[in-house]
């Protein structure tokens, strides 16, 4: 299997591999461009007859069900992350494979976190032989200096809906840790000791895998209500001691910043959407987790009161801030894709309008549409933008792979999708001639909110329009740019071995956007 | 196309043809022997980049939607019976289909009622080809004299789902009337002024329909919650002014039955169940919709109540008894395929434990499971059985086709399945030799119970076993036979042209049970 081949040029300019891990590529085509042909994937027909006609699915452990469910060598296993950094079951996964001597195999997870690190020792013995997902920290950096027999291969949420799907990934076996379930395999998130609000992330691998586990340590009796996943999709149930740990569901910035120039860059944020006319009754938003974010969701939440407004919906990530605003009728429904803090759990458990959504729903790109287009105003983040208003969540600018997409690329589609960013971080500059690597395509990044100004895609002729004559610090992106390097220099690109890709980052269509290379070890 | 082809003998004995409508056809082979190879149909991959970005997907009217859908000659068009007979768009479809001059289409609904006898017109000048579904009445009744173009083919409620997934029906355009909707389809019918609880015998078709059109007379504001349908899965929205008549979604039986004969039938039942041990704190059981299972429905209540037990949960069907169970806390649970009266719509938006289920979830036999298979109870109608418990409930004993098979196949796989049955109906004794039609195989019918006497299946050694020394009226099959024919005398065979078949009868893994023959007019 050749782990990459023969580059090639795609339209963003950005040079690619055309096979990655033995598969061939599509380099990306421009927005909407590339349409899929054919037919979607679909798991094997089964009978009922070989299924317990009691509905007792349970067996007596996870290397029971991981062995029945054929585990062998160069197999595509699958997890979800809305344990997030409380995950427990990925490490043990592949504990058993190691026991089990079985080797080369593909980690498609949902997400991973840095509790996932112990896998790297597998990654270097060959039980894993690459990760299909995000790597951060530890596994990013392990990848990112060439350490991975396969190349990494990056998806947003909605992307990995779409690859699976798509047939692109097939999924042999499939793990859902559920906080709740029944022994026929119906799941849920949203109760029980390790509650974690909802299971969206593993919906495309409970529908297209070939085998499905659930693991849970709360097993309940026949129906398991809501059923997030559901029983009729899934062949193995075991109950395990503990499914994750409910105290590091929670992570990430759980609060509105109290830095002054963060609040001052949300405030900005929020002034420009009121300005601009973007919040009007029935609007629609998504604001992200971090400090600034949940400041700006405020302030929304603040106009919408003085109006005496509702907004039709807010997408989350919940939290507290949103359920707040749900409770007091200041949004119609939170459509939820992962809860971010406990009281987004309670509330997703309480509250018939808090919206248990996937990816499928939310984000699948080769769907019939995907409600992600019409949300009004998206508040996202960046670790760099570059004057064409391309912009990179993945990298550095010292080029090390240090995150996952989530579901950035899909909310692009976005009204307005707008990056409210400090114009340098730890005296790098985030403005740049250009990304390390472009995650996101400038043609659909509208505006950049920083403390020294506001920079509108000059695409957006209709926004430099609504905010004409208003006192809002507008300049050009250049111009921001020019302050940000007047007062750092201009930043050195990353030093990195642009012959020696070690992971693709695809685009919601599947087709490859950018390639991220091997950093050179200091 | 060949409309039928050689027939061979099915393993319960009855002469079945090879071909139908021109396809292959797998005689039935014995309960769970049939294992289905390959994988299940997929819908074609989509991209976003081909619907509307603002998520608005009405058009003017159905005619503009069919039209955009590609109606053409030969296609299968799928409707949904949620509004039973009070359904309005199955006669607009094929009115608009004859307006466009388009000829040989397939009507693949999930169930026919008597208000749609105006498409015989079309059955007789080639609009419509024939009926792949449930033929009542006076649908059947045409089809019963050899006057449809093609061969009916008949499935119940789970086989029908399992015929979309399979592959063995390819739905080309869906059209699902929805209580309310918003413009990117998502839809539910549990709200709305022609609410009808839920829209789940929809689900396959929104799944692997080419097309799928939504059309409502309630269009709502995005979120349309629950989305019972996904409208990530529908391509047009139309408003129409009616979407179906509230009032005639309530039909059939509703009240508990007053006849003594039904009352003591009835009394039997729930007595038998007590003494065999069948009701026991945490059951589950299904009654269906006619004056008897009603009245068994409420004698389980009174049980439950004295006992201080509690149902796991009840299959409905609901209707205002089981929800005054739920509502009581006598069942924990109320697993909702169909609302059958008003209160059912009521309780299943009101109550979140009163839950909105599929074929998918109910009763699928090419899954993994379905929890069908663990109905501790179930209660069942039929319009003949035979003295091997072979029984029939398509067709009468003059061999007419006049009901459909809905979900009765697919209960028969709970864990003790009861007919409720008088011995006699209009003096023709109801227990035969042989059934007109072969509905459900001997094999999983549990438990006769008539006026004069219960007839348990020699193969439930265990329920024989429970019920022995009680003082229950158990007879053989035989005896009740004897004693219906001392009385009505031996009853005529139909007259039938057994080489002129009208429709066949899939078994829940889509093999032909048996076939329905011509009937020569009287």
């Amino acid at each position: 299997m050749k782990k990459f081949d023969k580059f090639v040029v795609n339209a963003l300019g950005r040079k690619v591999p055309t096979i990655v891990n033995g598969k061939e590529m599509v380099p990306f085509m421009g927005v909407g461009k590339h349409r899929p042909t054919g037919h979607k994937a679909a798991a094997p027909i089964v009978s009922a007859a070989d299924f317990p006609a009691d509905g007792n699915k349970t067996l007596p452990d996870l290397k029971a069900a991981l062995v029945k469910a054929g585990l062998k060598d160069g197999m595509t296993i699958s997890t979800h992350h809305h344990f997030r950094n409380g995950d427990v079951l990925a490490v043990q996964i592949f504990d058993i494979a190691k026991e089990l001597g079985v080797k080369d195999l593909v980690w498609f997870p949902s997400a991973s976190f840095p509790c996932q690190e112990p896998l790297i020792k597998y990654l270097e013995d060959g039980t894993i032989h690459h990760i299909e997902g995000s790597m951060n920290g530890a596994l990013g950096r392990f990848a990112s200096y060439g350490k991975m027999a396969g190349l990494g291969v990056l998806r947003s949420h909605g992307g990995r809906y779409q690859s699976v799907q798509d047939g692109e990934v097939h999924i042999d076996i499939a793990v859902i840790a559920a906080p709740t379930a029944d022994a026929f395999g119906n799941a849920t998130g949203d109760r029980g000791p390790a509650a974690c609000g909802l299971l969206g992330f593993a919906l495309a691998d409970s529908q297209y895998a070939d085998k499905v586990i659930v693991a849970t340590d709360n097993l309940v009796p026949f129906p398991c209500i809501p059923w997030q996943i559901q029983g009729n999709n899934v062949d193995y149930v075991v109950v395990v001691d503990q499914v994750g740990i409910p105290e590091k569901i929670v992570s990430g910035t759980t609060e509105i910043t109290r830095s002054p120039d963060r609040l001052f860059i949300a405030e900005l944020t929020a002034q420009f959407c009121e300005e601009a006319g973007l919040i009007y009754d029935g609007f629609s938003f998504q604001a992200g987790a971090g400090g600034t974010s949940l400041s700006i969701g405020v302030y929304f939440a603040e106009i919408l009161k003085e109006k005496g407004w509702k907004a039709a919906f807010a997408r989350g990530g919940s939290n507290k801030y949103l359920v707040e605003m749900l409770e007091q009728g200041l949004t119609k429904f939170i459509l939820d894709g992962q809860t971010f803090d406990l009281e987004g759990v309670r509330s997703m458990r309480e509250n018939w309008n808090h919206v248990n959504t996937s990816p499928f729903t939310s984000y699948n790109y080769h769907g019939k549409g995907f409600f992600g287009s019409f949300v009004d105003i998206v508040i996202l983040g960046a670790t760099e933008v570059d004057i064409n208003f391309n912009a990179n969540v993945v990298t550095h600018s010292d080029g090390l792979l240090l995150h996952g997409i989530g579901g950035w690329q899909n909310t692009l589609f976005g009204k307005c999708t707008i990056l409210p960013i400090p114009l340098f971080r730890d005296r790098i500059p985030v403005i740049l001639d250009e990304v390390t690597t472009i995650t996101g395509p400038g043609e659909l990044i509208d505006v950049i909110v920083t403390e020294r100004g506001i920079a509108i895609n000059p695409k957006r002729t209709d926004l430099l329009e609504k905010v004409k004559g208003s006192n809002l610090p507008i300049k050009t992106i250049e111009e921001l740019q020019a302050e940000a390097e007047a007062i750092c220099g201009k930043p050195k690109k990353a030093k990195v071995d642009e012959n020696e890709p070690i992971a693709v980052i695809k685009w919601v269509d599947g087709t490859i956007i950018d390639t991220v290379w091997r950093v050179e070890p200091n």
